[in-house]
């Protein structure tokens, strides 16, 4: 049975905290959040608390506060026995106070409010200062049905990096292409097979393989075609640039 | 039960081919290529030909060739009685020669040669000449298990311009994801499971809603420390106007 104490009330928070108290491996000792009142519906299934002086031992805290408070609070810490771990994509683990057993538990992923959360599609980052504490790690991520991966945290940080490309740019086109469709009063929805099926095929060819289109055929007179009919000057400047992007990459 | 001729011998031809066999509604009576060797493989399934004026009556002609080819192939059909369409995301329906009962049947997917193609996540783009024609595309989207959307050649090809954003572009950042993550030896199966649920989450909630990151939080430490770390000027390139893209549509 692993221990743990989680700090903070986040997306990450909340999900891990639910995903603990499904499994039979984890037991969750406290909950703290400065603001207590974030946390206070949950206050029936783990002790929940404000002050951080009232934290007691357990053989993992996890810190899941924004990049800019880690630091801070893992300062505050007195008890020096358990290993204290952030769960941030771009936060060094030598942020966190030096006195400390440290490490990171970083899920590469992302997260409603609302929506549940499967934790079998969660991979987790793991590090540690000490390799001995790299065994918890695999063990909490073996709790909740994840998968794991030892990452240092410069990797991590590209990691963080390139899901900021492979999610946010990603649903950014996707937002691009349902302005432009909307303007043709045309069904979303129509996209939604498409955009799924995109995703799936990389999931076994690599994205180099699965290209296709006039950029990757260089098409001069398709993509002439399409500038043309882009009326956002921002839409367009994007179509050029990762149509160059996409030449470049397969020598066009 | 619907007659079909089939011409041409790429992708779509080949994968709509498999599907209308699978159909008890759908008999494909003759396939025609101008090079009979492509579809040399199915001649024990089908009547092939090399001959355009040995194609004999259908209820409906489908040319599924390259766009260029098409209403030049369309000027070389005699037979007058059946219903003519393309396939094509781009060509417009005015292009298939006058004198024929035009359409178009264009299935909005990405298709790989190898991997087989589940038609009921394949919408198809109907439109025709003459309203009465429309029920017998309908009826033959119908009889693969697929969607299907009265669209006209406006719309479809914003379709297809917004397909280039949702499907290449999208891969292209993908591919940027496995360049910039293949310098630090990270494994590419990490960033899977986002991948996949980024294309979920749109399923049923908007990209405007699903957004999240650095460049929709304006949080301008983030997006100055990823920018120092990417050191391909077109990957900082396409960072900087997509995260401009959507600060603007989020008025950050």
């Amino acid at each position: 049975m692993i221990s743990v104490n989680i700090l903070g009330a986040g997306n990450v928070a909340t999900h891990l905290f639910k995903a603990f108290q499904k499994s039979e491996n984890i037991s969750v000792n406290q909950w703290y959040n400065r603001d207590i009142s974030k946390i206070s519906t949950y206050k029936n299934e783990v002790s929940t608390i404000d002050n951080i002086s009232l934290l007691e031992e357990a053989d993992i805290y996890i810190i899941a506060v924004s990049d800019d408070a880690i630091s801070k609070l893992s300062q505050s810490l007195t008890n020096k026995n358990q290993l204290v771990v952030h769960t941030s994509g771009s936060v060094s683990v030598y942020d966190l106070d030096k006195t400390l057993r440290r490490g990171v538990f970083y899920p590469l992923q992302t997260f409603s409010k609302t929506a549940s959360v499967d934790f079998s599609n969660v991979p987790f980052c793991i590090e540690t200062i000490d390799k001995q504490d790299l065994e918890l790690l695999k063990n909490l991520a073996n709790a909740i049905g994840s998968q794991w991966y030892k990452i240092s945290t410069e990797q991590r940080q590209t990691l963080h990096l390139s899901a900021v490309f492979v999610n946010n740019f990603t649903n950014q086109l996707y937002r691009i292409a349902h302005e432009i469709s909307d303007i043709q009063n045309i069904n979303f929805d129509i996209l939604k097979p498409l955009i799924l099926e995109t995703a799936n095929k990389v999931q076994h060819m690599s994205p180099y393989m699965a290209q296709t289109g006039p950029a990757m055929r260089n098409d001069k007179k398709t993509i002439k075609k399409h500038l043309k009919s882009l009326e956002n000057e921002q839409h367009k400047a994007i179509y050029k640039l990762l149509t160059e992007s996409i030449k470049k990459t397969h020598g066009r």
